[in-house]
């Protein structure tokens, strides 16, 4: 497009009819009839194909019962479905596994990370990373005596605190509230010239923009399954580990799944080679099969395609701020350059509770951080450049006529 | 019954018909046509409301997307699903989660245990617990340095292990390979008498027979949902923690949804009252919609009436087997006691792996672990006597005919 005059519908139009993408779209069920939904860096829609996994899934519990166990691909699954998203977080299929929570995930990570490094007892984290892997770290800590997190403040560079005393660094690619996204490659080498190990938090980043784990030299990532990657909500999750370091972590939280061979049941426990010993209980078979449908599209899909079209997606975003089309008192909270951004855009306004709250009940679904932040997330995926316009034109309104001073929309939305 | 004269199929007919559960078998999806289906111990039915309740979630996946957050009940499902729970397991409502799987409940458990007991570093459990939940305890002791696990053998009694150095009594209720079924009342007094917590994974008795936790005083309890509870392939496990500790444990393994207020988003973890803290990550909302299905059913059930019911089914297995109807070379496993037994009953047979497979070829569903045992599951839910009845049959058939010398039996199976 001509970046020298005003970006029009119709040039969205031009860009959708060009998009690679396009019949992807397809393959992902329609909300409602005339919502637009920007709340890919929250729920992603939902695969055509989850509802017949579900079917299958639901025939088999039904006829099988046990013989599912031995029968069918339940147990497999972790492995499978890691091996089909590997491709867009830039790994290779067996340093992928699909299970647990991504905090489950993060401990499973971190302590990992910290055994690998015994002789150093700090780790380097953000004061604004997101919450839970805060806590994760918190805790975790009391089990490794003496380690301590050293967090940088916000805006701070990573790079300074990370020293001979620095067993882990420990990120997330993308900040959950300014979409502000960290280069995984620089930031892993110079941890590597340091010696210390690094865990990446790829939940804002991962189905969106690039992870590069192996690429980037990456020790441990993990990341949610129900964001951008469509896995349904609360989906399991996602957990990465170089394939140099497999064999060599006895993991703290262990389980039959993890054994070598659980059906011996032997007395002891032996990890099981590989990805294989980072997995604990049971796999939720049944959330395996909606999130199967998911990362059945992704393997088929060009992770470069995808980068390009969600870079596209918020630079457009950005295009309507410049343009003075989002409304009067509305900022970019996001940098301007697309590969600085993760999954979403964020605006700023000093009502974003109100302004988010009234976006939805415009039928536009974004969502609200504090202190001020209304994010759109983007799905390269499902999300036609038009729907960006028209999303971007509804807040224009609601910011020109003020309608988010109405009562009613006074107490926000927390999620 | 008569006890003194061979018990006949029509006995059994009239046990059906004055079974006061009768009526619950309807709420069950049924098999293949033909089949018995004696796998409660592995993947229980299907309730028929798992369907529309995972209609709804797709629904709500659909059209609601992150709003299903905040505007349906995802997030409350741990607990609610809990309360539901607890009657069956002797708890009250405030007093059990649903959440993650039992391997990670149990890793959470023991830690707590652990840590309420700082002055102690022995681990009492059982060279023949279930495997995970030793493979759990043995890596989980690294994070408490000097900590030892003290297994007491093969049919030893738990008692004199315990000792002033003993911080957890770490068991299973019941034996997954011949039932045999401890005393948790017994076994926590004596633990407490001597200072010690308990640990009980009740995986092979919840939904089948008496956990009683508040009554017993047990500290803490897991188990598994996919089982006796029939929660689906993989369902999300339960936690139990007596509500005199919940607020004074600080969990090792922590996550946003513990947090006392997740949606500030403060950056130190502040551990939520009561259960909420045993949460780590974000629900497996689907999961949990499917789990819920037969968490209604546990909700309206007579706790009592199940346990008799089930305690009936598996006296019949007993007399059947007393009266040489089970076929030759076959023995009991389990005890003849009902209240000395979990949710199945285990026959023993030299060549049992050959048994299960032939069983399964005759379309009784049954289940082998090693050296020699055959396990039938029971559901007091759904289960007929005339089904045991039935199946008993065919195993003698079996047995008498040695079917299970046919060379397409020779791999058993494993699960």
């Amino acid at each position: 497009m001509d970046i020298t005059t005003a970006i029009t519908r119709q040039d969205c139009e031009s860009l959708d009819q060009a998009d690679p993408l396009h019949a992807f779209a397809a393959e992902f069920e329609p909300g409602e009839k005339g919502t637009l939904y920007f709340d890919a860096n929250s729920v992603g829609a939902m695969p055509r194909a989850a509802r017949a996994n579900l079917d299958r899934l639901l025939s088999e519990w039904r006829r099988m019962r046990r013989r599912g166990w031995s029968e069918s691909d339940w147990l497999d699954a972790p492995r499978r479905l890691g091996a089909k998203l590997a491709p867009i977080l830039g790994a290779s299929a067996d340093e992928v596994i699909v299970c647990d929570t991504t905090s489950v995930n993060l401990f499973k990570a971190l302590a990992a990370a910290l055994a690998l490094n015994p002789g150093r007892n700090r780790i380097v984290s953000e004061a604004a990373t997101f919450p839970s892997d805060l806590y994760v770290a918190q805790e975790l800590v009391r089990a490794f005596p003496g380690t301590a997190i050293d967090l940088v403040d916000e805006g701070g560079a990573i790079d300074p605190a990370v020293d001979d005393r620095t067993a882990v660094v420990y990120l997330s690619q993308v900040d959950y509230r300014n979409a502000t996204r960290h280069d995984i490659s620089t930031i892993t080498r110079r941890a590597h010239e340091r010696g210390a190990m690094t865990v990446w938090d790829l939940s804002h980043g991962a189905g969106a923009v690039p992870g590069d784990l192996d690429a980037s030299g990456a020790d441990f990532a993990v990341g949610c399954g129900y964001k951008y990657l469509c896995g349904g909500p609360g989906a399991p999750a996602w957990m990465f580990v170089a394939r140099r370091h497999q064999d060599k972590v006895r993991p703290l939280l262990a389980g039959w799944m993890g054994h070598n061979d659980p059906f011996v049941f032997a007395r002891d426990y032996t990890p099981g080679a590989g990805m294989k010993r980072f997995l604990v209980g049971t796999p939720a078979v049944l959330a395996n099969a909606a999130m199967e449908a998911a990362c059945d599209i992704w393997a088929r899909v060009a992770p470069a395609a995808v980068f390009a079209k969600h870079a596209s997606l918020g630079d457009l975003i950005v295009r309507l701020v410049d343009q003075g089309a989002a409304g009067p008192g509305v900022s970019l909270a996001s940098s301007r350059e697309s590969d600085r951004r993760g999954g979403f855009v964020a605006l700023r306004h000093p009502h974003a509770p109100q302004v988010v709250a009234a976006l939805g009940a415009a039928n536009v679904i974004a969502s609200y951080r504090p202190p001020d932040s209304i994010r759109f997330g983007l799905s390269a995926l499902y999300h036609r450049h038009v729907e960006v316009w028209d999303a971007i034109e509804r807040l224009a309104q609601i910011l020109a006529r003020e309608t988010w001073r109405d009562p009613r929309f006074a107490a926000g939305k927390k999620i």
